[in-house]
């Protein structure tokens, strides 16, 4: 059983979270889920909506798994000494630490990206980029693996970049057989990103 | 501005709700979302993580869209006689009603379906039409139209249909965009359904 700590903070993405949170959580004997947020309670994201935090910061982790979602708040966050070092501790004892969308502005802020490939929201680029410039971004990419990190292009992305990390751990037929409880359809190709060139990325 | 309804209850399917709201939420002058559940506060879903409700069921209301997600919990809530009549009564001021997976079974049991066609989860498929004998259940499709009712198929389904919903409310060129800036590959086609398939349906 891996545990799986997803940080939430005022403004993140609804669908950056809830879409991988599924994917983890229909192996609910492999993986338990925690919302991890700064304070207690109800955390809005940027769709109004707001779910509730399991934990906060100063309780939370250690975490198998870090889970770092992107969505506006971010642009506030990457200024959040308190959030960044327990974004970067939690992560020192991580097996794996994934981003979806701006949350990867986030690890490149913690420094956690230095000299790694990273990837981000198409939208977001060069703000993303100017968070991490020692990071090796990558415009065209549906997600980016590199040693522990996965990171994933925007929103929906996340959702195909959480069926691969499944497959890492679990194999792809376990990953095939979430992708088909949800009758999603996987891209399994991390080489597939449309969305860059709508930015002149690619 | 339309107003939206998503009911919660113990047990809902987390993409269900987060996935359309989403979408719908990319259009922040369009729609406004609020979650509503049977009791204030912190609400479980299938998945363990919570989503906050924004209003009970006996203070929310009229929306000019309803929205019901699916789940574990739909088991229970097809015997709720106050769930579903409030369902049946928001139903029947709204211009929209829609539903995700095994939504459609509470809207089934709210005898709002009959003689109308409607679709569901695929592995779900048997339950659902014990729930609504007098409904035209369609095996094979990614969502249905029928009138004001818009049902989807499992999880994933949901958010096809929910920009399908948006390509009716305010054209196809917006739902597209919303479907870009989500970097989401929206089938856009109600009769793709590779899932059908998996249980026997097609």
């Amino acid at each position: 059983m891996r545990r799986i700590g997803a940080l939430i903070f005022p403004g993140f993405e609804l669908l950056d979270v809830f879409g991988p949170m599924e994917m983890f959580g229909k192996l609910e004997d492999d993986f338990s889920l925690e919302l991890v947020a700064e304070t207690a309670g109800a955390i809005g994201s940027g769709q109004t909506l707001s779910a509730q935090a399991d934990k906060t910061i100063d309780d939370a982790g250690p975490y198998d798994i870090l889970f770092i979602p992107g969505g506006i708040g971010t642009r506030r966050e990457v200024g959040n000494a308190a959030l960044l070092q327990w974004i970067a501790k939690m992560s020192e004892t991580a097996d794996f630490t994934l981003s979806v969308c701006t949350g990867s502005a986030l690890l490149a802020k913690a420094g956690l990206l230095d000299g790694r490939r990273a990837t981000t929201n198409k939208a977001a680029f060069s703000w993303v980029c100017q968070q991490g410039l020692k990071v090796q971004w990558v415009p065209k990419a549906r997600w980016v693996e590199d040693g522990q990190f996965l990171t994933s292009s925007g929103v929906s992305a996340g959702m195909d970049m959480t069926l691969r990390a499944i497959a890492i751990m679990h194999g792809t037929d376990t990953a095939e057989t979430v992708a088909a409880t949800c009758e999603y359809d996987w891209h399994q190709d991390s080489d597939w990103d449309p969305f860059a060139k709508l930015h002149g990325l690619a």
